[in-house]
């Protein structure tokens, strides 16, 4: 499959470096063509990978992941263009951090709205599913780097995308069926992005990023 | 011990009911003495149960749980009296969630703030502990009714009433010290309280408020 990868950073260098491992064809799209990130990943990645701009990229694919910082997201997809999502399952994996020097971290949008909201109503014509922004980007390509069974969530408008979203996933980067969860529509995304501020202390605590969370069901009554 | 239970709503019912259970003498206040909720509970509690103002309450108690609706808690908590709380532990079990009729759920005051902060700040002589607010109440004194082990997130900037209250926590409502996970000083309140969104998803996913998370560590290395 030709799939796009928004983003050079850790989180698009993770899951573009999976998709070509697992043998798809990928574009990492940056801002410029000549992005340096870009240039570094697409070499190194073998004959399946390329790079290009963000429109180049959203263009080339079939799927598109926004692997963006979240708090330039919107800008980002922009570029991309509206008519090269229109139509296409858009994977949204970023979180709206404000990482701004000496400030604690904190969400450029939440509460009342979310990212993976404001993508959805500016690109009415893609298939926004918002999945995978709860851990760390090597979970998100590896589940097994944690222990036992742990939660990966999806929410978005469209119940055929989030379907063909979670084949994928288990697919490629190995979840289990079962440890999916649907969460509903894309005002979901809430629920997910503002799940960051426990996730960076929890980072703290565990020492490593390399942990996740797992939904755990009432007792069987005995 | 005398323990002041702020909050005649069902998680100050479950909490006052469970230490009046486990042997504590036990005083739940409200905005008027003559409160309903404060005296059903009280007469049918038992001879350690008493009702009374916010203030009685906080005066009575020796260890103060805030267990009002979190929108409304700075508010009662200054009925409560700085005098009342001052060197005293206080327990917020509070989420600070707007639940006006006709609103999708949101908190009035997240990311940049929380009320565990606002609390500390306001109450500058309160040993503040923000714990328990991240599950349904039932759950938070019988973590039993959850299958296997789950967390239990307590954070506050004194290291020697966290190490109290894990203690109460442990021995009054059965959870397992292993299971408690200290995220560190009040700020961490937020990422407690801005759970809460994700948590309500997943009530509905689950079907029953008797879930919780567990945080799943790195597996370790083959």
């Amino acid at each position: 499959m030709k799939i796009a990868v928004l983003g050079s950073g850790m989180v698009g260098n993770a899951i573009a470096t999976k998709l070509v491992r697992v043998g798809h064809q990928v574009m990492m799209g940056s801002r410029t063509a000549a992005s340096e990130g870009g240039q570094k990943w697409a070499s190194a990645a073998g004959k399946s990978a390329q790079c290009g701009t963000f429109a180049d990229a959203a263009a080339f694919g079939e799927l598109v992941f926004n692997c963006t910082s979240g708090a330039n997201s919107l800008a980002a997809l922009r570029l991309a263009g509206a008519q090269n999502l229109r139509g296409k399952v858009l994977i949204d994996v970023a979180n709206p951090l404000d990482a701004s020097p000496g400030k604690a971290p904190t969400l450029t949008v939440c509460n009342q709205d979310s990212l993976g909201e404001q993508l959805q109503r500016e690109f009415p014509d893609a298939r926004v599913v918002k999945a995978l922004n709860t851990m760390n980007c090597e979970v998100m390509v590896q589940p097994s780097l944690v222990s036992g069974d742990h939660n990966l969530f999806l929410c978005g408008n469209d119940p055929g995308a989030k379907q063909q979203v979670a084949n994928w996933l288990c697919e490629w980067f190995g979840w289990k069926r079962g440890n999916l969860i649907d969460l509903g529509d894309i005002s979901g995304a809430r629920g997910t992005e503002m799940f960051l501020p426990l996730w960076l202390r929890l980072w703290g605590v565990m020492g490593n990023p390399h942990f996740n969370i797992r939904v755990v069901p009432r007792a069987e009554k005995s």
